[in-house]
């Protein structure tokens, strides 16, 4: 298998083992010479992965290495790679999930004053306004996959996107990039949910 | 004794690790050829379980191997392979006692439009209600076995039963399939609890 | 030193990791023969604790071994030592400072309805009602010896006392019986704090 | 490089590990013999940081050492060790962001009553007040360190600094000193956060 399998199925590990990976959810890929794309097998236990469960899909979608069956959602993964993406991770958390409900009904969720926006690439001030848009989730991936497409063309500088009860789909220019994007978010959609917990007017996020 | 009882105590100190079994707490067993019943001894300390802490009891309850006494709960475990599992998980977690709590009045809770329920062996959509009974908690486990025989007769297909202010019995057609529903069905009560911490009518679960 | 001074440094490293005991906070001991006391020195910071950290006292309150200064709650230990205990474990939690904080206008709180409260030494069925007093906070230890000394007289069954703002004292006929029980009282603990979280009426515990 | 830099990595990467600089988040500093300012450089990825990522600076703020670029929060560091800081932790955490967003619009929070309060240097009684000045957040690290530096002057005996929606600077007379502040504030800003969201009236904390 092309690329370097072993830094992605150490980065799958530590998703995994920080609770953003459970059951078998979560997927997760990097873009290797070709260009192709590396990406988790389909319903792989991401505590043991190993690169046996990578498998190797041209940019057409076409599987082209790997015995394994490739992740359901890799539709979805290869729609962001369109718009420039280089690594692809798709997490699972309970933060995540919450921070997807609470923002489900308009669509999109805003992140603001918070310093820690600045782990997110290109962005160097706390005063950015982050868009994170809502999709609506969907059992088939093509159908995901499009609405992925509409909100970033209409949020091109977005660094993520929540798919409502399901999850964050985040990327960047590398691995290292993308896997410290799951850790920025899930730090902030944890303060903007514990923060809508405290009493009403304490603290407004958005 | 018979089967793979490391796999069982791998299992079982993971649980341990986790915070799903603290104090004495939780048993765990799996079908092992003959068939039998492979269990965790009563009273065991699950952060050191050993092999030695497993005794083996016939599907008449009858202990057949073993230094040990067998959990007091052996005939829950029983009543539920008798329903087809192949290993019976007992969790005791904060999030599960809170579940248990919150649902104990209605006597079930439903899990619905979260991907997470995909974890599940055989859902396949979000769009899934799983009813999850809640049972009120007995110290004769008989009487605790014949509560759990009855919401089972009525919900074949769900995956879990709560004990009120015990805990979760979950299951699986093996073991490595019953770990994954303990971890699915925390990840789904702790997502569960902390919306009802929300402000009222903000996120709406069931 | 006497006795197994490992034994009780393992415990008060897995304190400090599991965050009973941050700071310099919490101090620990064990009866040791002559009978004599073999508790941890004043000001050690439990993450990295040995068993030179170490000092032994007499039933009187005399440093008899060790370089350390005795644990200045030292009076409150020989206390709980004089009532029976052969292990004292203080621990300082979020979780237990928040139920102590909770429970000081009463002066007491009580935990009922739970499986888990079988953790402690002798009690048999979640129906028990375990009353923990909770005593103010003193800088004088010897008045939080005294304080404690009134309310265990008042409730001689009980299995811990909480002190407010502060933390929990709980012991047990053993190192390994206290270990649990602190376990057991964290756990309750963050069922209690977090089951006021949810809307009111929704989970009453007491 | 002088001084310890081994200590230093060590503390970098145990802040890390217990979620108190996610991202590249945070920066640490110690004095060093000359007197010179040993810190880490600016966007290091703290779970992998070693001795190389950190840079010495004069007092002046003028680089002598170290390929990497000083943190650009240099500035803040400096002016803390003008008021006697022999080490300054910088710690973002969910914790510590909540209680800054809280506590922004009086200008300082006050932690009151708490034993473990007794684990800032120089405090012997939960009955301290301890005034923790928060401070707008700013881009430029040189409007930071005279708000810092105003602050201080009013409060010369406070322990720590927060910055708005950022984070928590604390200091020590030693780097094991500084380290021990940020577990102490970091107990005390959850117990503080996780008290609001309990009932109103139901816990007051200052």
């Amino acid at each position: 298998v092309a690329g370097d399998p072993r830094a992605l199925i150490e980065t799958v590990r530590r998703m995994y083992a920080r609770g953003w990976a459970p059951g078998t959810g979560g997927n997760m890929s990097v873009v290797v010479p070709g260009p192709r794309l590396l990406i988790t097998a389909s319903g792989v236990d991401k505590r043991v992965a190993t690169v046996d469960d990578l498998v190797v899909v041209g940019l057409d979608g076409v599987q082209v290495a790997g015995t394994g069956r490739p992740s359901a959602e890799t539709a979805v993964h290869l729609e962001l790679v369109r718009w420039g993406a280089k690594a692809v991770l798709h997490a699972h958390s309970v933060w995540n999930t919450l921070a997807s409900l609470l923002a489900a009904g308009r669509g999109q969720l805003v992140l603001h004053g918070l310093e820690m926006l600045k782990g997110l690439a290109g962005v160097d001030t706390h005063e950015h306004r982050e868009v994170v848009p809502v999709v609506a989730n969907h059992q088939d991936t093509t159908v995901l996959a499009r609405a992925v497409h509409r909100v970033i063309a209409e949020h091109p500088r977005c660094h993520g996107v929540l798919v409502a009860g399901h999850g964050l789909y985040t990327w960047g220019a590398s691995l290292v990039e993308a896997e410290r994007h799951v850790e920025i978010f899930e730090f902030l959609f944890e303060v903007l949910v514990r923060a809508k917990e405290l009493p009403h007017g304490t603290v407004d996020l958005s």
